[in-house]
């Protein structure tokens, strides 16, 4: 029998009334309000755009990595106006996106001597010089990956899937772009990066070659972080600042240095917090779970102490 | 030369027959007894859809603030117009999914006096009045993000780029649902936000104004925690349950207290573990990685006992 | 007035030369140098892709549950149909991945004896055959999350709320491709999974039925890790390696037993660290933060030093 | 050197207002005024929606040519469960669209007898059970169009490249659709059919197996046109209407028998028009460009007058 | 058996070398050189956009008809904050369009004097003002396709069916667009029109209030033509020009009055040519096929002549 | 007072049971019949596809008109890299499609002998190397419309708003894939021609340079026709066959020349219709609606007989 399945009478849905222009007029008046209150009359400027960063970093990857990151099906004909096109859609949308932070930034200040369209070009320009720099860096990196894990088996698995090689992907373009006087873009795309990975390096940390985070998430790097080469980190490193010193209205003091420095060759186990301007000497291994707030010599070995962790109470059950 | 650059003969792949027809009939069978043990012999109504709550989160969050979510482009001419069609069209939305958990609950309770449709005009009504107030404390988380971090450029630069941000947007939201009557689509948004972010906060949680969550991957807070005003939270923080107590059954008691309450003007630094029903009074600061599992007065500093985190053994490198 | 709200004059964005010619030749070499240093002087081939990757396991989740995944408005009629293409659809897609990751292989191990094409197809078979012993162990999986979390409501909550039920039905999905000879494309499912639920198990990890991670960011559970059933474990707990031993050329000896056994019916609760080839012997409990290196009997009770956690300062505020 | 290649100075393009509050309310008004002038006080019902039956008409060539219309990579497993899905969902949108075409009739109309979802189940229903038979129909089109064109390779060929096929596809279901109730939908096919190939074909049209049309632009075939086997059309002929009779009161009389009969193994040559309910008797050849208002006799040949046509003024050139 | 359908090996394709570098060089020769015929030396600035216009269509559109052509399920509440958004959209896009084509042909033009971004500012904000009025002549012609189309059932069938509804909506947006003086954006606003509906109508032609094109395929109506109130016509009917009177140089005088007037109330059948600035006095009607090049007076009824068209061959068949 | 706009209530539609599982056999049923009647037993070969060649033909249009129809935004810098990128990608997809219709025409065909992949090597090699003439001959054209064509107002105008403009680009691509050896994919990319402009080019025709077709709805060249230089054509002109020669079994010759023969500087206006192997001599004129079946010498101006056309009914009306 081929009777409807149901007897009910399908009607479409009522939806209620929801006093749409009242809230209208009460957001209206938040965010006059708001700006009132930054002492900004007029509509601010617009931000660089977070989906746009995005396609930004991928057109960036693929560029440096076109054989394993970029469009399927290259051929040795293909690949360098693959790379060339693609380097230029990026830097092309990179430039708009510096562009508008340039213009949002000379707005807050209301300053008038700045030139935005000029330091766009600066920075756009000095950016893409140093994109063979920093694929070489990232060589070492992917290197230090393989060697570093036991579980992988191939470089290339490497770079497809380790949340640690995007992050520090990501994490050098964001650095150049920092340095270069583009701090806001280069903050959206290390919280891009966060999201992906649970990964969450500062843009203005430096980080020397060969570095690796294993498994990544909850991983925490500062501002004015200071790491050597051979670095080896796991997840839920903190690399943080100890206290947030204000001035004499309260107000935190912005950008003094305040998170730790580590030397070459030094590797931090899981869940380690380290936190102020501190320095772990190189070579130095720092245990799992350690709490670090002070200096430790060239060639430490930090554990937690072995009597503080555990109490049995065999048969007990829950 | 020319010539191909492989003499290899190109065949399409041959696939194998992969017996669907024997796995069709094994995943229905275990369908019907799956929905035979919950003794529902027919097909249950449909659930809430996590993709249409993710357009409806982006809606709102653009309604909220247009001029730094919203569409790219808005003048001042346009901007009402932007709000109010983003927001009855997100509402429309919101409606058909509280309406989809309502009809699903009210056949799963076998219940009969209820009338999900005008349920559902009650709750999208009264979340939608509750919009402006939502958009009134996320001005103050804002402020407090910007305040609370020392890297912290410009409040525009905070709203784009944290993810504790994102966080308590979602959670204010899924909060307010929740209260209203439909926990199960406040538990998909906060689900959404635990995967953007690494921040899980139960839509049950109660968190006054002026919030803050740096940096936020692997914090928890559990359904029943009440946060006050002022409080800021680091990563990997838990406030979580201490134990789940069963009935004579052993099956679990659903929605007793049994989460932390965090007084006002408290902060907890990372990775810090607090556990059960106890209260950590106004004004105190927890150390990180403390564990803590019973109530502390007001102004309290709570940290880790020196003695514990470090033994040196300098020298031994790895 | 209808004046335009700004006198200024539009004009087109100058963009500078970005001297791409160079960069793409810096690039290049960079590239060439990368393929000398691994010995290979030509392009590899082509790596299985993310993306589709991302499109199969959508598929397969659809096909395992189709009423609560699966395409919306499904009546009795259409969800044979509906499996039958989604599962026909994702099995040809899969067999594509892993015939690239075959013939990757094969290439890199420069071996002639292998057949990718008739391996692809065997491996592809058998991961089908084995589909609905994956459903039929994810069910106990979901009733394990119901059961074992006093704010799930529902069991469909669980399926659809729960990233700890998104990273159980991958593992299993990704652990029949480990076993069954594709270990790269099961490590990419591992890492899709990692990037959306922050939950990172190598998909080498042995898991038993009704398995519950409860929030889960932060948990990591390493390649060689056996977990028996009934196992319960909450956020940022990590089963990880003590130690890597190197061979006499310092190279890392990938591939040992080198993470714990975790036995029947153990709970393991959050920043839980457990490290080595070590067992927890059945029915124990594993306390929040607990640092653990040894194995421990059944039913074993662990927890931190009661001494160890916390330094009160009442009163001094911050 | 590398300096912008201009100096102009970019700003943001600086927007009028545009009085948008004025437009809408004028706009507001005209709406209302024009529902009044109807008779009608509120907002109508939803019409059928011409972008669902595009994808609607997709699905059904898809599920009637799966090999040649369908998802690549089908092989002999899959295939039906293709069919079969993609039938599924093309029928219950089908019956979406065609559920609104009635409750749009029923309230135009103002009945209240109808009952339109038992109505649209009906339809959808009968539709469905038609299939088969439309596809050996399309068949006989199939071979016809291959055999009546010298330029035709293969029978595949006139699936994939003849606007034609798609014409006659699209009006065998809009046809079905007519003759069961829903004139709507199946109207709103036939100028989708229209605008792809400029063939303009009635749904109400009746024709017989192998019919034929070439090229195709410009054809239009009148709402009570019948036409019987083996016909073949070129391009721009006329099937039409000789004149449109009114009642009374000067308002056209609708639905009467206006158009011609084409009997079987009739070929109409380009150009053609033949208007008013004529007979076109079975084996005829009507020439192209003629112009016809009268029936003929079987087995007719009719051409244009040798004389009218040419003035030849050797030279003249433009 | 599960074996393979093939036992054929499966290689990727190997693709040719195309001298792309070659074909690159070649092309650029060839840009270079037709700039340079036609006297400009560097690269020319961006004309309008074809896509964009399709989008900005089809908000105006939805603009005008937001219950027939705008979003699904808008409600009383909602449809102004839909007119008033998508209008602001709408009119913005345009703006920038209409930009482009002012800048274009100051470069074009070499002038100076012109301010581009004030007359764009002209322009978009007449049109705007004129859309309410665009809005009106459209109900007249709606009205006049139901009244008369016998096949015609209800107004509202007409709108979402028929090609010359669209053709005339569009046609009078584009319209208003050429004699505000942006007539390349109202030329791919025809040539979009075109497209879709076979019906070609110049952007220039002048067209009164209840103008119906019935079918339209084929229809050309000539950029200098002037159509009266109430003017029926049908697919493939042309008013063209009589022949292009060109300069001492050869070359075609533009802009010149060179297309029929056809006075109100006239019918053109299918088919029917008319040619050069002649006058078709109001009430006539032109006959199918018709070849005209005379101007007729008020109230004529123009005919083929009878005895032109058969020659009756019975019973030849083919 | 905010209640619900009805007290309706809302229930989920109730489909019917389409008995899909009768339908789908009986497809099946069909198909293999179809098959059989072919002799082909098995499923054939995948055909070339309609929507791979859309995105073909936009990529060579991007790559010949990089300025106009390319990716905006291009500056000196980068359109190189645009075209090659282009080139490389939309070469790489065309050698696929042509390697589907080798391979289909081998199977079809039974014959061993041929070598599909190399075939496809040499056609898509030749066709690249002709690129550059092609966009030498557009460049004819698109002159020969600008000066043809009295409302155009630039060169650019009518490169981005003419029909005729793109009806000519895909032809000469086509035309060059049908010489080349594969003439399923040519015909594909006319019928996407036809479909877009309503002009109707077989590829098989040969067309000099300088060539124009103006409004163009409707125009139908056969597949022998030769068009020599200068020649320019108006809407609805048909160059076509006269009658089709079948031999002994009935069965229609394909292939023999059976079109006009059009020579250098013809003009043919509206409607013209042009039958059979006829030769039009240079510098003719052929007028609107002329019906020619035989050839013309050098210099002939052709039009209708002046006592055709019109019997005048003044004052009649309708």
């Amino acid at each position: 029998m081929n009777a409807p399945t149901s007897g009910t009478e399908a009607k479409p849905v009522a939806y209620p009334h929801w006093e749409i222009d009242s809230i209208v007029a009460d957001l209206r008046s938040l965010r006059v309000k708001s700006l009132e209150n930054r002492n900004r009359g007029d509509r601010p400027p617009k931000l660089p755009s977070r989906k746009a960063l995005i396609g930004i970093l991928d057109g960036l990857s693929a560029a440096l990595f076109p054989n394993r990151l970029g469009a399927p099906g290259l051929t040795e004909e293909g690949v360098d106006y693959f790379v060339g096109h693609t380097l230029f859609a990026s830097l092309r949308s990179l430039h708009d996106q510096v562009l508008l932070e340039l213009r949002f930034a000379a707005e807050a200040a209301g300053t008038n001597g700045n030139d935005p369209d000029r330091e766009a070009a600066e920075i756009s320009r000095h950016f893409a010089a140093r994109l063979p720099q920093v694929r070489a860096l990232l060589e070492t990196d992917i290197a230090a990956a393989y060697q570093g894990d036991p579980a992988a088996r191939t470089i290339d698995e490497v770079l497809v899937c380790y949340p640690g090689i995007t992050a520090i992907t990501y994490h050098r373009l964001a650095h150049a772009l920092h340095r270069l006087g583009a701090p806001l873009v280069a903050r959206i795309i290390s919280d891009i990066s966060h999201s992906a990975t649970g990964i969450d390096i500062h843009p203005g940390a430096e980080i020397g070659d060969s570095f690796f985070i294993d498994h990544g998430t909850g991983v925490v790097i500062g501002e004015t972080s200071i790491i050597g080469r051979r670095v080896r980190l796991y997840q839920a490193v903190t690399l943080g600042a100890k206290r947030f010193p204000a001035d004499e209205n309260g107000v935190l003091i912005k950008g003094n240095a305040r998170h730790p420095i580590v030397e070459d060759d030094v590797v931090i186990y899981a869940g380690a917090t380290i936190l102020g301007r501190v320095t772990i000497g190189c070579g130095s291994t720092i245990g799992g779970n350690v709490w670090l707030t002070r200096s430790v010599p060239p060639g430490s070995n930090v554990t937690q102490a072995q009597t503080r962790s555990e109490v049995f109470d065999a048969g007990a059950g829950i």
